[in-house]
């Protein structure tokens, strides 16, 4: 990502300050881990290294949600003492931060189904423990053990989101309130994922190109753009105003922006992952390619593409050995049909309409500045 | 199970209320597919067909615990009026229900892991969308897509879960309370899992009779005992009272019973993993011999046999292509070594300390029988 001095972020030191919460949250449970059998160690182990890291994207966007809803001013107003105001900050801050716990669970869940071997350069969370049973000669086959290790590493630590989210400090009825937004949320992640790995095994033979871009198009919306940017705000939202309707003015606005920079952010990151630096984006070279998804990018490809290179297209998408001149010949056809710069203008069109919505919004100043800020670095970023 | 004239599962017809339940909420979730995208309907529906069956154990131990610790007197005191009488009723049945989710996702993702292809004699999930994947002609390994699938909806069944519990009814702040008991509860499943996956791969031949007991007596208390009927029986009482420390006399007295029955409930599933009739567990004989499952069972026969015997066991359990001679050999050893009187005694004791317990408790008449009648119920069953 292009870092400024400060990036929108660090505002207030936001990312060192999730993480801090994410430790207190996980020294509690290591603890509960520890009583139980000290064997479960190494699987908390594994969860904390791999929380350690990350753009914070999730809780950035559900903090600056609250603040842009009025929960700062609201934190000053409420009696209008300073331990009051301090306590609702952090309730905000450890509510954020506990959305990293789901895409954490989402990441290691992914890494598997996908086969994805590596995450930020260390091994997935299967291989972790696929070698914890090489290297003690266990029985039976290291990966199946690996597998079911990622599973329930994965699943405990979704239950350990809505725990932290639920202990977060804010009163039972302020979570209760901001609970219908919390679980769309989680809903329309996995639903999302669902129809990703669906279009991805229909392949892009069985479909007309409308209903392939019509299928990209919506895991998008439900994968990325709601899970990652609109529904966090929304969730933020929520708890500063205690008010959980999707359709009241400050969800409205949040939505206005949130949609449609939420497509550009995904649409950003199918750009990478065809064609980014693998130093920067952590992920083989064409990586998405190999792997066949399904996405906006390669859907206009395949619907602008002539005979012969739908042919490449189709043969070339879901090849897992695909090298690096199968890549880059891929990568042609995506250049050529002119689906890349089609993609280029979407972001563009689509951040422009997040910056509008935001510019119309009326939140208060702070609160503008940052998520523009927001808007730029998830759109523009290299990695 | 033996059936009586009604079974104490189906006292004030608590199964079939249970299922009600369970559909109104999976009919609410649908709509929300629905929205989604059609091609959802296909996991929704299998999620529906797995959730069409089954004992409701865990449900039946949460609602008796509500009724043990005063729940339904409370909501007759509280005002006295029939009609909030009536919706506490049904808050403490949804809640309990909720239950069922948990343990859909638990096996969903288990039958996964332990490569069970069927459940209740029907494919297991994983098997249902390799199988729909293999119909579709689509592209990459089924068996592939059928994992992803399974893993997908084994986690959104686990977010409906906590949706479906506080959504229950009951209001903000008691949901709250009871929130401790029940992310405990999750949390000590999932960890039990692990210890259970673990001791299976270390196999039996790096440690000492000792570890090995010990190890299956811990993965017995939290992946069972704890899971299925001490947790259950405190939400419940939590949900009750408001107060969910786990020290108070309530629940105290609700440990007391549960958990000796809890394991007694385990054993029995294990002894029916060896010896039971397929035709009654649904599953084929011996099924736990070939899964190389190292329960209390297994570990008592290790420690006991002798050079030959041991050697037997080592080589046989865990073996995936035991044949049925393979599996009558095995049997044999546990009979012979005495493990299996030793496990029926404990099951035998562990039921009476249970029994005992809840005579001192001073529940109300119906909630002692009903639990007397559970205990029965739980560890005398036949699949």
């Amino acid at each position: 990502m292009t870092e400024t001095a400060v990036s929108p972020l660090d505002r207030h030191d936001l990312r060192a300050r999730v993480s801090a919460a994410l430790t207190a949250f996980l020294d509690r449970q290591e603890l509960l881990l520890r009583q139980i059998d000290a064997d479960l160690l190494e699987p908390g182990a594994a969860l904390r290294e791999f929380l350690d890291g990350g753009k914070r994207m999730r809780p950035a966007f559900c903090y600056w949600g609250w603040r842009a809803a009025g929960g700062a001013a609201a934190a000053e107003a409420d009696g209008g003492a300073a331990p009051e105001h301090a306590m609702l900050e952090q309730a905000a801050l450890v509510a954020s931060a506990s959305l990293e716990l789901l895409q954490a669970s989402a990441l290691i869940h992914d890494d598997y189904m996908d086969g994805s071997d590596t995450r930020r350069g260390k091994p997935a969370v299967h291989k972790r423990f696929e070698a914890l049973h090489a290297a003690g000669g266990w029985e039976g086959p290291a990966a199946r053990f690996g597998a079911a290790a990622a599973i329930l590493l994965g699943d405990i630590t979704l239950t350990w989101c809505d725990e932290m989210f639920t202990r977060s400090g804010f009163d039972a009825v302020r979570i209760h309130a901001a609970r219908p937004v919390f679980d769309l949320m989680r809903s329309e992640v996995m639903a999302g994922q669902y129809l990703d790995v669906l279009a991805q095994s229909r392949g892009l033979s069985v479909a007309t190109p409308g209903e392939i871009l019509e299928r990209a198009e919506t895991v998008i919306r439900f994968k990325s753009a709601k899970y990652t940017i609109e529904r966090p705000l929304q969730l933020g939202a929520a708890l500063a105003t205690g008010d959980g309707d999707e359709n009241g003015p400050v969800n409205a606005a949040l939505s206005a922006y949130g949609l449609p920079l939420g497509e550009a952010f995904q649409l950003r990151d199918d750009v990478l992952g065809v064609f980014g630096d693998p130093a920067a984006t952590g992920k083989p070279a064409g990586d998405d390619l190999r792997e066949g998804k399904q996405t906006v990018l390669v859907a206009l490809a395949a619907a602008r593409a002539d005979g012969a290179r739908l042919k490449l297209l189709r043969e070339g998408l879901g090849d897992a050995g695909l090298d690096p001149a199968g890549v880059a010949e891929l990568q042609a056809v995506i250049v050529d049909t002119g689906a890349l710069d089609a993609v280029e203008r979407r972001i563009e069109e689509r951040t422009r309409l997040a910056l509008e919505a935001l510019e119309r919004a009326g939140f208060d100043d702070e609160a503008r500045e940052v998520l523009a800020g927001l808007a730029v670095a998830a759109t523009s970023r290299q990695g």
